[in-house]
């Protein structure tokens, strides 16, 4: 099955180019490749994060703003797929770090498929006809003159490049970063060597942080989102054995650092993020749910106090 | 009005032939019949559990996955209509056994009408030009030769006949039988002789199992889904006697069978389905909205734990 | 940026006009402005309350059914914009009263700003070209020949005028009020001179009363479930004292009326209005995240069990 990711986000980046007033978005033209600000200089808004998570997951994903609960009264991202490794792995995982001399970004989307400057990409041998090119850049500007020429040297594209970007302090950014529940136990999953092939389907849900006045903040709240908000259901079709034994693993309670606010840990990591345990990046709480077996495991806790005390909300 | 159910329903049809990639299903043609698999062969998922669903509505309800709530972390399906008697009873019923002697099906959607073989359907009188014929089966294969035979044979059509087939532990067979809260407490009223004609809208909420390893034990879940776990607003128009004198018989807490597992219940009745109590068979909790009286009256209880034991939910 | 609200709006009743059986709504003309009866004559029902509430918005807020919660067992209408003022200020606020020797509305929608006969339109000097024109009527009746005049002598427009119409005891009716949240902390806002161009994106919730047997009724239950049923997150752009001071002034729980059924205080002022304490008029609940500092306040309370009792929920 070829689901041509870059097409899918290309068919979501013209409509939001149609609707750039709506979704208080910006859209201009550089060297060719089309840039849209999805809150650096623009308000952007919900809206325009729900769209911009699209993008991310190639349209493969069904993302809504829904109410937040008994124990956050902040609204939620919820996102459900049944494309967990196209959507999440292969589009959504923000695993191409995009540096220049003067510019730095995480850049997700399906560009990274025709970049193939990941090991992840190699590792599931995916290709795509590179008709269009679709990144986002989580960054605090939009790409610079050097970046955008990286970028352009990497794909291989006969079509047009557009790149979105939202910085993690924005509304927008924040929507599309907590749009990652599923994506970020994939990714430990994938750490821990779990058969990825075997998730077949995905929900999952995060509180949506209010937007930190600056881009370290705003990385702290995201993540406390995740680490300690989410919860995830994987739908599976695996040995049972395979999920009691990698279970535990997966949570973020399966890291010692668990418990304490990212920004906690990441001031006692003298601000080095390569120091903080990889084990804590994972959804509060994941569910398996087996189709080989019929049965289900469930594992971590959810901690409310902490994602309340981490987004500063005095209420 | 005429709502030409049948012609609905294969707008959706068409959908799901175009995205049958994206919705993991498989389309082919058998008997100039067309025969769309949701889950026998293929893996289907959330989205064509919900196409499907909508399909078995004839597209007269909006069916939404939404996030579990604090006692039970798994997704629950939401349904909404202002057509209860046309989406549910005349639509989405399984009220059609298909039973040849290769084949078994629970049989609903609208090609039920063109059919006029159940009671229901002569009961409120309701007939299509028949220009399409869609139809749902719950079962484990796709229809036999014989099966697509009688179908044939019992529809009055002048157009193309589409048969969706998903099995009961299959994701997409489980999201369009809890689908069915609303459906369940109008059957339950029909049986109670409750004047179906003053239910003028109805909300459904059911949480969505997990998948089982064999389709009895999906009929379990299923069932104990909407016994235990689901809660049917209906918007009617009648007396206030009649809501509250019919109302404590409407929930499944109006049985001597309520408080153990379908499975529980029907092993203990030697796997004979007609020996359980029909009482049982309405969500756990419905309540009436009276618009000729402007009062409000709720009936039943949900069982969480029950739900989450039925479900194997090891957590 | 020009939105041209009426052209959204208009769009949105083409849309209504194309599935008026769907929606069990009817469509008429009379001197040549379109009537649409959402409830008076009509059953309309959930749907058509959605499409009434985007008509009210001008399509600029995203409005759904979500299910209700723990504690309050009814569903609820969940709103989010990114344009708070157009939304809800310019279109939704129903701020026209409609009055002629034999009739009665509140009006609202963005036939407003073509009338420009409140004060609110001239403090945001908004104007439209007046291609199309539509208003919303809560009222018990279609608008009389003499309302159709007032109204059609009080906007400029050069097209085509459409008046929606549900009453408050309506199934749609009450859905388009329970979807003011976020405008009722706007207007409570405005009242308090905060600056509104500093609210940049809302999110509200409210449970959606059971429809009462008359509009009187119908009223009471329709503002408590603003008053101690809804919560509205609003992303603000401006200083923490100005937040901090104007916050607790906000929430209905700033009122000393705050504490009893609307229609309790509502008898108690001899069924005159204007005698209520404006303050009352507010969700239970507001949050306002800054952007500007990065922190979020909260203020009020829910009082579920008021709610219930408002509802006459009898479970």
């Amino acid at each position: 099955m070829s689901l041509e990711l870059n097409q899918r986000a290309a068919q979501l980046v013209s409509q939001a180019v149609t609707e750039a007033d709506r979704l208080r978005i910006a859209v201009c033209e550089h060297d060719e490749v089309t840039l849209l600000d999805f809150g650096v200089e623009c308000l952007g808004g919900l809206d325009a994060g729900i769209l911009l998570a699209r993008v991310c997951m190639s349209d493969l994903a069904d993302i809504r703003i829904v109410p937040g609960d008994g124990q956050l009264p902040v609204p939620q991202v919820y996102v459900t797929t049944d494309h967990p490794i196209a959507a999440c792995l292969l589009s959504q995982y923000a695993g191409w770090k995009i540096a220049t001399a003067d510019y730095f970004a995480m850049g997700s989307g399906p560009m990274r498929i025709l970049a193939q400057v990941e090991e992840l990409q190699k590792e599931f041998d995916v290709s795509e006809n590179g008709s269009s090119c679709i990144g986002v850049l989580e960054a605090s500007t939009l790409p610079s003159k050097s970046a955008i020429e990286l970028i352009r040297d990497s794909v291989e594209t006969t079509g047009k490049i557009a790149l979105l970007t939202a910085p993690t302090a924005s509304i927008a950014g924040s929507v599309q970063i907590v749009a990652r529940s599923i994506e970020t136990a994939l990714h430990k999953l994938h750490d821990l060597r779990f058969p990825l092939e075997t998730i077949v389907s995905g929900a999952g849900i995060s509180p949506l942080p209010p937007i930190a006045k600056n881009d370290l903040e705003g990385i702290g709240r995201t993540n406390d989102a995740i680490l300690y908000g989410a919860t995830v259901n994987l739908w599976v079709d695996c040995d049972d054995e395979l999920i009691q034994s990698t279970g535990p693993l997966v949570p973020s309670a399966s890291s010692e650092s668990h418990g304490r606010t990212f920004q906690d840990l990441f001031t006692e990591a003298d601000n080095d993020f390569y120091r903080l345990d990889p084990k804590l990046f994972s959804p509060a709480v994941v569910l398996f749910h087996n189709l080989n077996s019929g049965r289900s495991f469930g594992f971590g806790h959810r901690m409310p106090d902490l994602v309340t005390a981490s987004f500063g909300l005095d209420f």
